[in-house]
């Protein structure tokens, strides 16, 4: 089975773990449909570790990339850049639940304000990839157990709207709907 | 692929991540159904969090189910409770290990002659909803380490007499078995 | 579905969680052959519990198999020991993560060899196992990040070059590949 099946319309959901070739699995859905992508990144470098990271998955991207950085804004991102012809990239949705957390947003009024811009008609194909975090033993600190509700009641709502959600384990496909 | 699969005869296991959508998918199961259903409700309200939780739940349900708490002794509630053309729904296996763990019960035994029960034939269908907790990183904590054992041996025992196994993710159905 | 579905050629990589059945499931691969088998275990009893932990996988086993140890040199114990006509199973990778981490190893250059003896032709089947450890929350531990990563890093290279990817939960395998 080829990684690089033929890039879905509407809203793509590319769900998997930590080091699970998630984002390298996104990139190669947009990569082999030719179109010119834009990489919508909600990461904020807080530290070398992040800033390292972040380097790592730009270096690994050609140059048919144009990166926007919404930490927030997300909504507005997607909308501002989807363009007829081409395609977005957002890398990644637990980060940016992170970073509303961090800003005092209302995160359900968000989540659901996102889902109902992807549940629309959109001019591009959109791939959104997001951290699975709710298979493990429950956190004893509250506000990642907060994160956890969160990021599952996030990746629920955007798995309805989507046309297709492929779970990424060890960088290999498993189709959840499309 | 409708959620709203025809419910199986015999048991069904209903594995997902905190906040997958696995109480909603297994409630759906059998609400499709139509049958007059027992919530089996191993929760036990510690504290405000876990209070309002099963508030959440409680809430979510139609008028068609009748809440039955059973905290440590689950298979006396699934035997009594069990009527032909009606439904039971246990959430979940996960806080039924927590609450015999903190009452210092034989859980290997437990489990056994829970796996026992559902293998035996069931006057009607039996769903049983659990929280996958093994997929992160090792605890540091003794007891979670031991938790995370004992559902996980408890899910296996489980899965291998059920009739159909599935696991949830964004609130979305893979089919392990049946 | 049997689980003893036939025995691949080539590697086989079997992941999963903690007590997800995953190394009973590698073991019933390989019994099912009939072939006498090495089982190069990567485990160190550093403490009682995991002294436990290693007795009990050895009790499962039964008398086809040859028990050799390779905390480090893996994949000279693969190469070592892979018979025409035998088999080999590795339990698990994690630990030979970890140990290679306690050693102070270059880990990217030790799992980029493993992935390359295992691209190549093998005299006998080998089955690999390790656990899936990157779908909780982010864990606070700077030295549990960096094992995560190097054994995501490290799935996804065997994956690529395995014949066959399972992954397994409650005792169920879901093929990733092959």
């Amino acid at each position: 089975m080829s990684l690089a099946a033929p890039l879905a319309s509407g809203a793509t959901l590319v769900l998997g773990g930590a080091r699970s070739g998630k984002s390298r699995f996104a990139e190669g859905l947009i990569e082999a449909s030719g179109r010119p992508a834009f990489y919508i990144a909600t990461a904020e470098a807080h530290d070398d570790e992040m800033r390292r990271r972040i380097g790592e998955h730009r270096d690994r991207r050609s140059g048919l990339w144009t990166t926007v950085d919404a930490p927030l804004a997300l909504g507005e991102a997607i909308t501002a850049h989807a363009q007829p012809d081409g395609a977005i990239l957002v890398d990644c949705l637990t980060l940016w639940v992170t970073n509303l957390m961090l800003a005092g947003a209302d995160i359900p009024a968000e989540s659901e304000a996102l889902a109902t811009l992807l549940s629309q008609p959109l001019p591009c194909p959109v791939v959104l990839v997001s951290n699975e975090v709710g298979l493990g033993i429950v956190p004893d600190n509250a506000m990642a157990r907060e994160f956890r509700d969160h990021a599952g009641r996030l990746h629920q709502s955007i798995a309805a709207v989507a046309m297709r959600v492929t779970f990424v384990a060890a960088g290999l496909p498993l189709i959840l709907k499309g």
